[in-house]
């Protein structure tokens, strides 16, 4: 049975090809780059990734292709959540046969308002219908994005039917209070978060790390900035995240991770997203650019 | 080419089996049911539908399935709109080619915010991908489930670059003053409501007519709406439909939908969503149906 898992993990971007599918060979030697920097994982098609972008089949495929560009199944959870139940469902499974460490599942999202009770049914039916001991679901709460929520009671259902298999929450609300409640509730689950400077309370409080966005771009400060926040001072990684989240605001944020990943990489392949996310134009790349560069957070030592 | 439609189309509701999959021949036989008491045709897997509750492969073969069991593609608008690009793309290119009347398109739903350039490519992708002068595209604008309202500007763009394939837009907004602003900027295009009370001032103002829920529980109500809107009083319809949605709000509505036409055709099956919805439980479902036979509206002429 998997570990839960912990640590820095990375919501990895998914680079595009020139027909705008998911270019599997950029993608696994991100990957492997990523973890030669110290990151312990990587959450593949999560909301960075622009998961619900791509189709379940490009989803699966990519999975497969990463897994044989020689990325270890341990090192990677998939993102597996769609609107649709039975494509939850068949992405699990598949992310389960592959050996992977874990699957991140959003609540089905495009029903707004859903009950507790129906989301509850949501959870309950994926578990059983994939049926399998080697499942370790992480609950993937980012209401910002998805405008559904998942409730504290809700986790405690499925925590009181389905304890082997439950195994953390994703916390991408961006909001420390919820994270701090469910740090005080769930003590026996493994709680990440997305925004990036709550990773040092969020451990204090007996959190299990973050799955995060900055990673792609900068993965050994964020390996600093946990490993200082367990044992050190990690004020100076948090000041340089927060000058580089300030400046980041202003720009559309996916597009603006690939324009500043095709700079660090210099590797212009980067900067495409697919529709409805579409690239920065050349002269908010510029500004973007400049204005990181501002930061002083792009040192040598904080890239891959 | 088929021509663009008009007049009064069910947004019609799946029925599930006891496995909980579509059950493609109830379904068969609902819109059967519908077409006879005069609706002209159905919007298949739509909102109302839980069209997005479904697998691109469950979607395709309930289409398959209505039209095998007699329905006339001419009758049918598929709603093909998916989270992922790739995957409307190819349930469109499958609309196009049963012979359906159109294609109802959501915009990418899971992302929030997105760009007016985004939300366009999107549309325009797909349109170039599907690469068939025979799709007709009705634009799907639901605000209020996808968090994702659909710009006049893109509408506009669309309709410069594509005029023979944006064919028409789905107002599911329930905003009158929206729909009189889509009505006067877009006389070309065939604009439907969503809001059953708004048909009326629509016809009026050059409106397609509706494409609605309470169809499926009262199509010859409907019917009557739509026809004494062209030439007579429709005031007596307005009155009774405004009485029933008066009473619809106060329970989840799909789920009261489906235990009305449950008891409108004394067939529980109906009964069954599948999560994130839920049934009504069963002292909800005597409350509701009693509400609605206070309500006058259940009259042997209004239900099929």
């Amino acid at each position: 049975m998997p570990e839960r898992i912990r640590g820095v993990w990375c919501a990895t971007l998914t680079p595009l090809d020139r027909a705008g599918a998911p270019d599997h060979a950029r993608l696994a030697a991100h990957i492997a780059r990523l973890i030669a920097a110290g990151v312990d994982g990587v959450a593949l098609f999560g909301t960075t990734g622009e998961g619900q972008s791509f189709s379940m089949s490009e989803r699966r495929a990519g999975l497969d292709a990463v897994l044989a560009g020689g990325v270890p199944a341990a090192r990677i959870i998939a993102g597996t959540g769609c609107a649709a139940l039975t494509e939850t469902v068949e992405l699990t499974r598949h992310a389960v046969a592959a050996g992977c460490a874990g699957a991140l599942v959003l609540p089905p999202f495009f029903f707004k308002g859903v009950s507790e009770e129906g989301l509850y049914a949501s959870y309950a039916r994926l578990i059983d219908a994939v049926a399998d001991t080697r499942l370790r679901l992480y609950l993937y709460h980012i209401p910002q994005v998805t405008a559904v929520p998942i409730a504290h009671e809700v986790v405690a259902r499925l925590l009181a039917r389905y304890s082997d298999v439950v195994a953390g929450i994703k916390d991408s609300g961006g909001d420390l209070q919820h994270t701090r409640r469910l740090l005080a509730r769930f003590a026996s689950l493994a709680i990440f978060v997305g925004h990036e400077p709550h990773l040092p309370e969020a451990l204090a409080g007996g959190g299990a790390g973050t799955i995060c966005g900055i990673a792609n771009l900068y993965p050994r400060l964020m390996r600093r900035l946990h490993d200082l926040s367990l044992g050190g001072d990690p004020r100076e990684e948090l000041r340089r995240i927060d000058a580089f989240l300030a400046r980041l605001e202003r720009y559309p944020l996916f597009a603006a991770f690939k324009a500043l990943l095709a700079d660090l990489t210099a590797d212009p392949a980067w900067e495409a997203l697919r529709p409805p996310l579409v690239a920065l134009d050349a002269a908010q790349r510029r500004e973007w650019i400049a204005a990181v560069a501002e930061t002083g957070i792009v040192a040598k030592r904080d890239a891959a």
